[in-house]
């Protein structure tokens, strides 16, 4: 950060790194330098073991941060999120999150602890002040073959999250087609760096994996992922979706104490679901992140969000079984209409998105079309 | 060298070569495309077969060339030698040749053409115009650990000799203890490296593995190496010395075709040291480059050049047989004393030397002084 280091010795360190691999010391020691590189959250002493976060490695159709955050506050944890932007074919939590006019990721680590304060979660924008190192290095792993070490995705994981100075963290970590991890080896190989990471450095730390072979819920896209989050706020929506979001919510209520197990904290994130408290926090949160009251306190599935000006259904081409709903070619052909980037600096369409009318297992018939 | 590729890009690549070695293919190609970088010097047609060089991997005391360039030159052929100056505990061609008052080691490929012209060699620096790839290359590889690598010390080495446009070449690969090989099989592995893209890129080359635990000849520093390469050029001087500059000679005659066999060009290099033609071309070379008439004509190993300020006389502390003189402690306290350079921007004092006044294998005894 003081400039003292070249870029070709960065780029040799990075491409060192990448072929000699770190062991779980040095990946530990990396994390931590990655975090003195600025600023660390700080938050007050009366919120000590509640501070608690999810982070998933990319999926398509994934709006679980979306209900999980304001589920987590309804139980009262305090949920200070910090997400990406989509790029390449996994979407961004933000992008999706600004499908609702008015909305603002950009607030500044005193603005959140005020949202914390009154809300209890926040889904904002990595701030300058935490973890610049990170910056850094990204921009120079896209360009030198270096995206895809374990010990440089961990390290660039971890950093931001132990950042945020957190009491508890669950890793939602993808393997599939449409997964960063294709196998379901390499995305253990992740999740145990991952894990060791977060517990070497004081965090209670698990990790789930799961399959990214087909898109979680039925709706891929930014402004409709936000609807059917909306649903699942409602005690409604997809049953993946819902699974996900009692599960990672369930462990972090465990983890930090307010639940004697996953199984009970689950059920206590399905009840504020189903009572109206999560979808609460969820419209204080919109609101005290930008958007204005009128919306926001409105805010449910009926909402009005980016309609697509043209919509098409498609009919089955072939009498038969659905066996599988390939996510990445979904994910593929909305970006290619503007729903994702190809590249950072690209503006995308918060309209465009899919609903799959169909199921897994469905029986379906040439000619045909489907209702959800 | 159109600035399009990015420093850490350049760093990575470095490390990855480091790290994953490079088959002969490649090495030959990176080679290519160092010289690509630049250009390559233009000779008459007539002089075709007839463009010889030497390299060595650099040793304690070697001043080979200094001998062999107008030996050979002496003999009929052309020698566009290009060398360097000295860093770490090796020294530098030029460096030497420097304690010759007014020689200059700047010589654009114009001069050299008319150099080569008039006396038939010259030992220059570094043109800025030939392989400017490696001078960003050889930056970088000193500050990412990435100096010890095989194939891009043979591309360093090669693409440099290669754009000199010769017809034939001898490497002097030296290992031991005060060579960049400390073991006969890695120089052997770089002899193997170097000759191969030598041979791949049309240049027959030979390559020597030599022994670099004792200095070459009895002198090291810079102005006494050049009183000693004199002494060689009067067919007199150390023995170790005088064999190299025969055999290296002898080979480089052979594979122009001067000479029927290796033997019989180092009888042809032995009959040049003797008659004195030699010692006329070096005298005229340093004149071309730069040293005054007066100095240049009468340049004889009793000329004066940089003598030390002050001398001291070592006595024997021990009775015994000399086994060994170990070079890299003698260049060391020499470099330290002014002989050479820790930094590339440093000064030196080329008075600084040694002479080594007993020999391997004699008897000495405690108290004693000797002389040479």
């Amino acid at each position: 950060m003081a400039g003292q280091v070249q870029d070709c010795q960065l780029g040799a360190l990075l491409m060192a790194i990448r072929l000699k691999g770190m062991n779980p010391e040095e990946t530990m020691t990396l994390t931590k330098e990655m975090v003195a590189s600025g600023c660390v959250l700080e938050w007050p002493e009366e919120w000590g073991g509640l501070l608690v976060d999810k982070h998933s490695t990319g999926g398509v159709g994934d709006k679980v941060s979306l209900p999980l955050a304001p589920a987590l506050a309804a139980c009262g944890c305090k949920v200070p999120m910090i997400s990406g932007r989509g790029l390449g074919h996994t979407g961004g939590t933000l992008d999706k999150l600004e499908s609702i006019p008015g909305f603002s990721s950009q607030q500044s680590p005193e603005q959140m602890l005020k949202i914390l304060n009154s809300v209890g979660c926040c889904i904002v924008g990595q701030s300058k002040n935490l973890v610049p190192a990170d910056k850094i290095f990204y921009e120079m792993r896209d360009v030198t073959a270096t995206v895809d070490s374990l010990p440089l995705i961990t390290a660039s994981i971890m950093s931001k999250k132990v950042s945020e100075n957190l009491s508890a963290l669950i890793l939602d970590v993808k393997f599939g087609a449409a997964a960063q991890s294709p196998t379901i080896e390499e995305a253990k190989n992740l999740a145990h760096s991952l894990v060791n990471v977060g517990v070497s450095l004081g965090i209670p730390t698990i990790a789930l994996i799961t399959n990214m072979d087909t898109p979680i819920g039925r709706c891929v896209g930014n402004s409709l992922e936000v609807i059917e989050a909306l649903q699942c706020l409602e005690g409604q929506g997809p049953e993946d979706l819902r699974e996900l979001v009692l599960q990672t919510g369930g462990y972090l209520l465990w983890l930090c104490g307010l639940a004697d197990s996953e199984t009970h904290g689950a059920a206590k994130i399905s009840n504020v679901l189903q009572d109206g408290s999560a979808l609460q926090c969820f419209r204080k949160m919109v609101e005290a992140q930008g958007v204005k009251p009128e919306i926001a306190r409105t805010l449910s599935s009926n909402s009005k969000l980016g309609e697509a000006s043209h919509s098409e259904e498609l009919t089955v081409s072939k009498t038969g079984t659905v066996e599988l709903i390939r996510a990445r070619p979904i994910a593929e052909v909305l970006n290619a209409l503007g729903a994702g980037r190809k590249n950072a600096t690209d503006v995308i369409n918060h309209s465009v998105g899919a609903e799959l009318l169909v199921r897994v297992g469905q029986h379906v018939e040439k000619g045909k079309t489907y209702t959800m």
